[in-house]
């Protein structure tokens, strides 16, 4: 359903709430919706309103909307906010979005705004989330769980819970620790509301969960909970102690990101903009793509250039005319194979031996390769153009097609095997690539086979 | 922690056993793994060998395993077994997961296969579910879910609920309903765990509820539960009787789907294919793209035929020696300015009016053409070409970025608008149609900065 529509006119009555600073219909327009729709809203406003909104709004529903939004607009908000201000939407805040937001602060307010967190316990927590990286299991997990000793009656445990889960939004699972408070299984709600009340937790527990280690790569995490369809997965030390737990929510914005990441870097943008960034943002992330490509085209121009005495031939001089073509051919080839490449070693399909996959491609490009090779011989009977020449352009494309294949297909395996993102390779990369290649395999086939 | 790690000595050891047929230890091995881990088993095996497996395993095991498995082998070992026995798999599965696999069955089986579905319950709800479009929230939801009536006590509640969870996996909200089977609002676990045990559910349930329509199309629904973080969301139909539930697990499928698709168009790949997939599949995914590719090449033959004449002028034919480098910064800067713009689109960032957009992109395009025009020209003097034929390659290729960057910016834009999947333009489609223009407008600029 989706109850709220963020529309111009809805927008634009609250722009004149603001203008005329009637704080009293905002508060009661606002404090129904949910974090997101006001995160939604600030992410449209002029700064100055967005500002006046946090400001006028309870920390209760702006912590998680600022949390929200995007990390540019939250640096600027943040940049209006005393130390106080931010403290106090930051004790509104679970652990994990508390310490993204603090970690994001210029290093000489990290100190002043979490020396004004009153809750000490909160502070305590956020200090130790500060420590993981932002990539690990330990950057994305927050404090809050719900955990209870392996000795307590079932009635002791719903007790124990019931404390607990005031300060969890969600409770997934109960974590079942002993006294070293090392993770020994769970036990789900619907357990305990099924058990005998005098019944020992040890007695009734799961011992088997899927938990992670605090160092592990987010994106392993992401696979692992993926895969096992959990909607948390507790975190855990060296000693298995249970340190944290981590929500299939925040997956889903690791999985969003990369998506994102992959695909922007498949289009040759760095740096993960969005279309709203600056253009100053805009070609910082494109332009050293461009450069590349033109060297890329630079390096043509040297191989072209070889040819040029051909160029007095009417007979040799058309072959000049299909260097676009032949550059597009060896750069689609390449993207087509370098992608589902990378697909396959993100989602883990790609297996069997090397030797496999080289036939696989080969025969795959030399398939494709001739049907093209066919239409393009047509295409020169057509055009009244002398048959040796069409058949000699028919032959190099289908070398540089199969060529190609062979380079989209091993670059990123290689890349993969060194423990490179392979997703860089797709895109400008295998492209530029593809291109000078191409073109210096394609006169070099014409040369063999026209003698010139 | 991924207790599980499938490798090769593990998978011949398992070989081994089905060869010698020793059923007593595969039942062993296979019964305390995760379903998502046989799947990776079985995925990884001989076709013969899954099929032993599945029909020696208990359902119970194999049927999620099944359901997880990748469709084309799934098709593979559902043709091997009998009615009755893919219908004791599907007994074991939940709803949405039993009507996907009946779904996919040959129209002639489909019948056989519900006819021998013992439980009359979970057949009508199957067939309720077959009803649905894939892509439509009907598609995905389950009919397993937790419901109570608003006028039960907390007390009668929690045994209703008992006995309905037996039935749920993962009991995520307890949804309230009317007489007439209409959604009025929530309860989670928690508050069950929390009321007094006389209070009636009226009183303590929360009436704020986000739910969707059953005929939603499932991106909306993925973006409605990614926005609010919601880990299920309850399905109703137009007089707001709830139908049944999705959970976010089958959300993170759709959403990496989606990606998954995004990607392999911008690559210029077609009906979702994998590297194991056979050549066959994958010629059909990739060789209309690379047609495409090759109309556009020749379309460039045409062009640059036009202007065969100055190949005699030493002075004019360098100007061929730029092609490759022009149409690779055509199709660079296309694709790049669309793939913004469609990543925009899917996360409704692109907002603002048309004209601002327009002067964005000129503005990027020109500061992004201008340094890399200044690099050519250094080029030029450093190859000691002339200095007016560096300058008018430069010319024209800031000419051809601004347009390409317009080219790739509004066609997306355009396509979203008349309803079509803007993910398409990114990619061939975009990269073709720039080569074209892009070669065109580089000699057309020359030739009026030259006059030829």
């Amino acid at each position: 359903m989706a109850s709220f529509q963020l529309d111009t006119i809805y927008l634009d009555g609250l722009k004149d709430l603001i203008q005329n600073k009637k704080d009293k219909d905002l508060k009661k327009q606002l404090n129904d919706l949910h974090y997101a729709d006001i995160a939604e809203i600030i992410e449209q406003l002029e700064l100055s309103q967005s500002i006046y909104l946090v400001k006028l709004l309870d920390s209760e529903k702006t912590a998680d909307a600022l949390a929200e939004v995007d990390e540019d607009l939250r640096e600027k908000i943040l940049q209006q906010l005393s130390a106080k201000e931010i403290a106090e939407e930051v004790e509104e805040l679970d652990t994990d979005d508390a310490a993204d937001i603090i970690a994001e602060l210029p290093e000489e307010r990290k100190e002043k705004v979490l020396s004004q967190i009153e809750d000490s316990e909160h502070l305590k927590d956020i200090r130790e989330l500060l420590k993981y990286d932002d990539d690990t299991a330990g950057g994305l997990m927050a404090k809050e769980l719900v955990k209870v000793h392996e000795d307590l009656s079932v009635l002791k445990c719903v007790n124990a819970m019931r404390k607990q889960a005031e300060e969890v939004t969600r409770v997934h699972s109960i974590y079942v620790v002993n006294a070293k408070n090392q993770l020994l299984g769970r036990l789900s709600l619907k357990d305990l509301l099924t058990a005998n009340s005098r019944a020992i937790v040890k007695d009734i527990y799961i011992p088997k969960v899927d938990y992670v280690h605090v160092n592990e790569n987010v994106e392993e995490v992401a696979k692992i909970m993926s895969k096992y369809d959990l909607e948390a997965i507790p975190v855990v030390n060296d000693q298995k102690q249970l340190l944290g737990r981590i929500t299939i929510d925040d997956i889903v914005d690791v999985i969003k990101d990369e998506a994102d990441k992959d695909y922007q870097l498949a289009a040759g943008i760095s740096n993960d903009v969005e279309a709203d960034d600056t253009i100053w943002e805009l070609t910082r992330a494109r332009l050293p793509w461009l450069f590349l490509g033109l060297l890329g085209g630079l390096g043509s121009v040297f191989i072209l250039k070889d040819f040029e005495s051909i160029m007095t031939q009417p007979k040799l001089r058309s072959l000049f005319f299909y260097t676009p073509l032949i550059a597009a051919m060896a750069g689609n080839v390449g993207v087509q194979s370098s992608a589902i490449i990378v697909q396959g070693l993100a989602n883990d399909v790609v297996k069997g031996s090397l030797i496999d996959r080289l036939f696989k491609e080969v025969g795959l490009s030399l398939i494709n390769g001739f049907i093209l090779a066919v239409f393009l011989i047509l295409f020169g009977v057509l055009l009244g153009q002398e048959f040796v020449l069409s058949i000699t352009v028919a032959i190099s494309m289908m070398g540089v097609i199969v060529v190609a294949a062979l380079i989209g297909t091993f670059v990123p395996i290689v890349l993969d095997k060194r423990g490179i993102d392979p997703a860089i390779a797709t895109g400008p990369f295998i492209t530029t690539a593809n291109d000078i290649f191409g073109i210096f395999l394609f006169f070099f086939i014409a040369k063999e086979i026209l003698g010139f």
